[in-house]
């Protein structure tokens, strides 16, 4: 066809992987694809892709093989005893997974003599494709450049962390982890608030603004973090006032008789950071109760 | 003096009085002051404020009486005794605290011939007479109109959340709630990544993005949530598919030696929910695990 887009591979034909593959098509790069389950190439195959009969002749088509499988596990299983035909391969690993698969992931590439990108995607699948996606990748920087415009076409959002191939891993684990504490606080403050009547919607607006001041919060304590002299100054509010604030809230959560251990998860961690000597310091100094403790 | 600003009593000079007491001079208003400790009204008298001798003296030097104190028992100790000098004032209780405290202080005032305001305030004293500080009030809503032009000096995003007394104290400790769910997690990831060599002001812009991520999603679940058909649909990613990746995140905290009970709080949380049937369901339906049992 005399074009000079990287054929690609991708492995793995679940939600996501199905829209990393219809991404590659649409952009026109030559797709192969394998699916253990086959009929979810299905649609793919109608749209353009090739539909490799194994995990062997799936690697053999392109030097860009993509893999999206449920874990790392899945990935070793399927690509891990393909030997000799991985040299020379580009593997990108888009499998969510902790920081030591993506380094030993690297470590047995590296045996392989394949060159190895671990990534991590922070969108779902209906976002592939959009500017705002952002995937992140680690491994070789010039392997990164060399196929980086494949892989923006997956993320306007694609970004590269570096050598460390655990990088992926802890920015999503991190970033999710944002997500889940704030969903969880998000959703005990509906159940408050609906105790008066209070709808959903209602709530969403305030909760955006404050989202916005919780921000400016974050980026303060990130200064004072970084300073890494410990001194925490409350610019905003001591310790022990976010303690005796969050007492209203266990009350509250108790008195109406709605879930208060959410609260009191939060009320043990200051109550704790305060007998280390922090009362007067900001809440940026709670991270020292989530640090690995100093041997 | 011939002008038509209402004066003003502020009772309590802690940190937040002070910056509410200081608003009122700023714009002109006579504000008689009144603290406990009689000292932290020095540089007040010296802006211009008048300090009363006593609470009395204070109360009857206004008709709007906007207290600051730490607890509504303080509130209750300084002015609930004052019988019939407070008739006919108007209080306007800007003290933190529950629902019930707000609503029970509402009845008392009742009975004492006093118009209530209850009120809450969504800043630290620094961020008292901006554009973007936000405060509630509930009460007598002709009450809450007429003393409004004073009330906005105190910030521009001055709120009457409707005549239930408790309200603002909902919202407070709501909003409160969803700030320490997102500082826990956010300073959470900051330990994981920092393992990596990662800095906080690093992790940063990327956790700022990702909450406009997470706002999005918040604005789907309160639409699912409000819709009240308990259907809960998974447009982003299942409950299931949420847990496979937290254990990412849990294993991730135990693998680096950081700490592991935050991302436990929420297995344990998601694992609940799953086992109620809602495995193929949104995050919106975790708020089931927060509501009051049914009975
Ligand atoms: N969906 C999202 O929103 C999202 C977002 C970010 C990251 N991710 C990550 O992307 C990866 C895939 O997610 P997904 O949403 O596509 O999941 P999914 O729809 O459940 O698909 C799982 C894929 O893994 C394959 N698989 C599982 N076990 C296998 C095995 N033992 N051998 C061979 N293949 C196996 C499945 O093949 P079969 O079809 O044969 O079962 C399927 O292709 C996961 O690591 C996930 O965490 C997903
Ligand atoms: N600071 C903030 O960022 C902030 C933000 C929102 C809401 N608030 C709320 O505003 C209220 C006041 O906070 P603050 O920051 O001003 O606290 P603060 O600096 O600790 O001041 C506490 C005030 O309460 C008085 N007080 C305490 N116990 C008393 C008693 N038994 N009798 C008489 N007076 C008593 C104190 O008088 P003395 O001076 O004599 O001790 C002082 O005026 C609290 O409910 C707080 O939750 C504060």
């Amino acid at each position: 066809m005399g074009d000079n887009r990287t054929p690609v591979t991708v492995i793995g034909l679940g939600l996501m992987g199905q829209a990393l593959a219809a991404a590659f098509l649409e952009a026109g790069h030559t797709t192969t694809v394998w699916n253990r389950s086959a009929g979810k190439a299905e649609q793919l195959v109608s749209q353009g892709a090739v539909q490799a009969a194994t995990p062997a002749d799936a690697v053999a088509a392109s030097e860009l093989v993509v893999v999206c499988l449920s874990t790392y596990d899945n990935m070793h299983d399927v690509i891990g005893s393909l030997g000799e035909s991985l040299r020379g391969k580009v593997i990108v690993n888009l499998t969510s997974g902790s920081s030591d698969q993506g380094r030993e992931t690297a470590a047995w590439a590296e045996k392989q003599g394949v060159e190895y990108l671990d990534g991590a995607i922070m969108i779902t699948p209906p976002g592939i494709g959009t500017e705002t996606a952002v995937l992140f990748y680690a491994g070789t920087q010039s392997v990164f450049e060399k196929y980086e415009p494949a892989l923006k076409l997956l993320g306007g959002g694609t970004t590269y962390l570096g050598t460390d191939h655990g990088m992926p891993a802890l920015y999503d684990v991190s970033l999710l982890g944002l997500m889940w504490g704030t969903l969880n606080s998000f959703l005990h403050g509906v159940a408050v608030v609906e105790t008066a009547g209070v709808g959903a919607q209602q709530f969403l607006p305030w909760a955006h603004m404050w989202l916005e001041a919780i921000k400016m919060f974050t980026a303060d304590y990130a200064a004072q973090i970084d300073a890494g002299d410990g001194k925490f100054p409350a610019n905003d509010a001591t310790l022990e006032t976010h303690l005796a604030a969050l007492k209203h809230l266990v009350h509250e959560s108790e008195a109406l008789g709605i879930d208060a251990e959410l609260p009191k998860y939060s009320e043990a961690l200051m109550e704790r950071v305060i007998s280390q000597g922090h009362a007067k310091n900001s809440y940026a100094a709670v991270l020292k109760a989530f640090r690995k403790p100093s041997e």
